[in-house]
């Protein structure tokens, strides 16, 4: 029995997480860790299959045999970039665990705003006892979704569940039960109607810095939130911060909630961290769990070598 | 025609809203409205139905002729021990956006707790950027709810929606999909196998008190979370605030959301406005609206006057 097409992995995970994590991943294949010292020296010229995240710049130089790429992350706009990338497949992670935590930070910052939650805990502070007299309920908000890929449609459902009225954008029109959606055509008339807009986009020519003043400024005001609501999990090069910062200053905007940054850690010299009214989580919506991923890199490689195609293949000329 | 029989309202709401619900409802019938200072001397000995929340206590001596009593409140506890309660059917205030609205709150504060809001909060506070490293998912953590009645059974639907693994406790046992439920004999099993807790029990003599420091002791250590998580939006008499202060302090609870307390508003000097992880909200979960509690009446109204039976009717021997 010759051995079977063997794995690369250079992911910059902790290393506690990674040894746990293949003590029971890969069991019939050769793994080759770069982030053990052990593997330092070892030969990747064979190896079949690459994991990777934030690689070192010789990986593509050393491993020549590679047929496939697993992005560590949802997101691929790091791994696009990459200088020397072979023309290969690349794979991106998708995960039911990922998604559904992913659901869980939306819909918590969501629920957040609508019940004034910056508020009534800075009522707490000051020992207030005090109903907030403006609190509108679920259904007389409008939450609009960027993105309706893997993630943007577990939000929108999750979102209607809980009483929201919620629409969606995407580039090309979905269809979507309960949801009224948007192509890329239409966006204007998506940001009118849109209280709390939440961005789940990959970060692309096309997405990078789409969340600017002009965009704030076409947002639905007067709605029974007061003013809306900007939330973004997807990538921070989306958004240009300035513009966010001045758009909450002016009141275009009367609240935040923020887990991506164009520049991450956040500066700590980013008025975003005191503002009133704004969130920030250090890109910990939906972390990527190390074991979930090796599981999701197996199964695609059963696929692979059963010859069946691959799923949740980046499409390099759209970038995700 | 003979007039149709009026109703006599004594509320203690704020008299901009009153005023606004009253423009619309019982467009058929004489309104004597006891928080209008025009109403005051009106002759109330005819009126067949009372809308009340904390009434006078001249209201029973003075309205009787009354059939019906309409409660302005879901909980009907200050209803009950009211001095001279006629032997009337009593109607409590059944509402969609009332169910709703609380299931926001419970569904918020059991994401608030899960995600570690708390600690991120003061992490933003401090301009740290660090992710959390016991991070469970919702499917990790057993949410266990005290009270299966119209709210507590639309929030055990809710929350599962968000992923939690859901458990429930009542008086009588429920069938319910998808959720393992528990009596009320089996309350110490229901207790072993809780994460969070959330109380949405009506206050009677027998729930009076339940949330004490032997309850807190039976509840799950060492879950995803670590420690046990209590939320309580039913009523406040049925907590020993003390018992629940106590248990914060020396971890047998790991945090708290509180909208109830044994006095309200909550006393300045309670510690629980400055506890870490505790977050306290003044009776505001669900607030009853006058519209919806007026466009209830109105249909229960319509119910009794075409033979009907009344709906939600208390059961004065249970207490709710
Ligand atoms: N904060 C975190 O912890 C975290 C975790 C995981 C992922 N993320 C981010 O979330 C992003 C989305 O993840 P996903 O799995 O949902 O991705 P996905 O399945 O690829 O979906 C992407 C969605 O964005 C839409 N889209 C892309 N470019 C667009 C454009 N120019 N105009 C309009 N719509 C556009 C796509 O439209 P079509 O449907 O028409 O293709 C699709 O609906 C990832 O790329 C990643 O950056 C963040
Ligand atoms: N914080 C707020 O803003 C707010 C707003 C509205 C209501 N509330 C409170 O929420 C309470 C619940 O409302 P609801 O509409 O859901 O009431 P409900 O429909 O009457 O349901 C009460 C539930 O509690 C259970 N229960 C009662 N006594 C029990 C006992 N001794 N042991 C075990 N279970 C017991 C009942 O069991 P069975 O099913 O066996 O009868 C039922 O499942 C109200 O009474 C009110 O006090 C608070």
């Amino acid at each position: 029995m010759s051995a079977k097409p063997s794995v690369v992995i250079d992911l910059k995970f902790s290393r506690e997480a990674m040894d746990r994590a293949l003590a029971s991943a890969f069991q019939d294949r050769e793994v080759i860790d770069l982030g053990n010292p052990d593997h330092a020296d070892k030969d990747i010229s064979e190896a079949t299959y690459a994991i990777l995240w934030k690689p070192g710049p010789t990986l593509f130089q050393k491993a020549t045999s590679l047929q496939v790429l697993f992005s560590g992350g949802a997101g691929v706009d790091h791994v696009l970039t990459l200088p020397g990338l072979p023309n290969l497949p690349i794979v991106r992670f998708v995960d039911r665990s990922l998604t559904d935590r992913m659901s869980e930070w939306v819909v918590l910052n969501c629920l957040y705003h609508l019940r004034r939650m910056p508020q009534y805990l800075k009522q707490q502070r000051e020992k207030l006892w005090h109903e907030i007299a403006m609190q509108p309920e679920a259904r007389e908000v409008t939450v609009g979704v960027m993105g309706l890929g893997v993630l943007g449609l577990d939000a929108v459902r999750k979102l209607k569940v809980m009483g929201f009225n919620v629409i969606g954008w995407s580039r090309r029109k979905k269809e979507i039960e309960g949801i009224e959606t948007f192509d890329e055509d239409h966006i204007d008339d998506f940001l009118a109607r849109t209280d709390m807009l939440v961005g789940l986009l990959p970060l692309t020519n096309e997405t990078r810095g789409l969340y600017d003043s002009s965009l704030f400024a076409k947002l639905k005001q007067g709605g029974a939130l007061g003013k809306p609501v900007f939330l973004n999990a997807g990538r921070g090069g989306s958004q240009v911060e300035t513009d966010v910062i001045a758009a909450l200053e002016k009141g275009v905007l009367g609240a935040a909630s923020l887990d991506v940054f164009e520049k991450e850690p956040l500066l700590i010299d980013s008025p975003l961290w005191t503002m009133e009214n704004v969130v920030v989580t250090p890109h910990a919506a939906a972390e990527s769990d190390v074991r979930a991923l090796f599981a999701h890199v197996e199964a695609q490689i059963a696929r692979f070598e059963a010859g069946k195609p691959l799923e949740h293949v980046v499409d390099r000329a759209s970038g995700y």
